[in-house]
């Protein structure tokens, strides 16, 4: 199985019956900056155009390789799974992912096989004839007042939900650092419950919550292994405070 | 105190010296997606514009409602958190946290006090002197080969993160019991400092990191008002513990 970046490479845009070139444009710009390259166009009403290069910025080269289909079924050849993006709930043939959700299933699917995020035009979204090609939809969570994305903006939060899915989530926080095994944690927990035992703040006799309540919250913190030797370093010089 | 995504109305965008209007239009259209309204610019290069206005969409009134400033100092008046959006890794003097950690704790603040998040210009982003007005620097993962997003897709990008951690997500979790606030917050890492300042742990002649470690591993974990008192009632027993 190859690594998760390089499955961006397997994720493929497609876009149905766009009107404006310069949103073709803005959503090569909002791609690349995701890592994203693969780019097809079903009938773009203006392509290529002036204004969908002024808005690629840095991103022609996305534009320029980009593949103009003649129908979502091409636009789909080799494609293993299709997530269609809807503004609303639809047909309760579909089922209806959350956007996070939607590119951590995309992500995890393109690390063996092409994927493909479709996305509708910006007035009517996907047809019904282009939905029943798609295996599951995805909607951004939007304020119900007003939930119109722009169609590159819906391409942009998309393609940063998939690169964070792509570079492991939570992990861009703590992969740097190695986090503390379940025996860590137990031996951790053990010399915490025995020192707040040698100050008095917990009584053997009636301990309560504390420890769950504790353990809740480091449980929560997810701990580094460094942190819990920082943590232990502490509760020894409490010891060592308390006996001079 | 409120609910988190009554917190979304405490969330302000302020917009740098922009310089194209269509962004400003666009980066409205994005708020108000998600749910935010409150839209400050200070200096822009043209504003009002007709281009700003058909950039926005259904989302005239965020443009129309939108307060246009002398300085960045003007823009952050009664906020109590400023988050700064930067590209690229800047001085170490601030704290760097992905898009999505600066959204989870910017609505944290934003459940009982004004948050702002500060974008610089289209060419340069953020100047040094209006860095130096922030309190924690954001900033969204991209492609390190190519990391230009446009203006209003990075305004939609964090209006987006704060409308997932308005909604729940982790919070569903956390949710039932209230957070500890920033002043909690303060008033323990006070306490924990004078603490181990007092066993011997941390040597104020040389504290090394000891402190931003142990802050950094708190804030992750999100600490609850009751887990405060539960630590600092610990810190009090340690001293009764050492005046035997």
């Amino acid at each position: 199985m190859s690594s998760k970046p390089d499955a961006l490479a397997r994720i493929r845009i497609v876009l149905c019956q766009t009107s404006h070139p310069g949103n073709i444009g803005a959503a090569a710009r909002a791609m690349k900056t995701m890592g994203l390259r693969d780019l097809r166009l079903v009938r773009p009403k203006k392509f290529p155009h002036a204004e969908a290069d002024a808005m690629a910025s840095g991103a022609t080269d996305v534009l320029a390789a980009a593949t103009v289909c003649d129908s979502l079924e091409e636009a789909l050849t080799g494609c293993a799974f299709a997530i269609g993006l809807s503004a609303r709930k639809r047909e309760l043939t579909h089922e209806l992912a959350p956007a996070r959700a939607a590119a951590e299933h995309a992500m995890q699917r393109a690390t063996t096989q092409p994927v493909a995020l479709v996305f509708g035009t910006e007035m009517s979204g996907l047809s019904n004839d282009e939905l029943i090609r798609c295996h599951q939809l995805a909607m951004i969570p939007a304020n119900p007042e007003y939930s119109s994305l722009n169609l590159a903006a819906a391409v942009q939060v998309m393609a940063y939900e998939l690169r964070v899915a792509a570079l492991g989530e939570i992990s861009a926080e703590n992969a740097p650092f190695p986090l503390a095994s379940h025996d860590d944690m137990e031996g951790f927990y053990r010399h915490l419950e025995e020192t707040l035992t040698h100050t008095g703040f917990l009584d053997p006799a009636t301990p309560k919550r504390l420890m769950p309540r504790l353990r809740r919250l480091f449980t929560r913190a997810r701990l580094e292994k460094e942190e819990v030797n920082i943590l232990r370093g502490i509760l020894k010089s409490v010891r060592r405070a308390q006996n001079k």
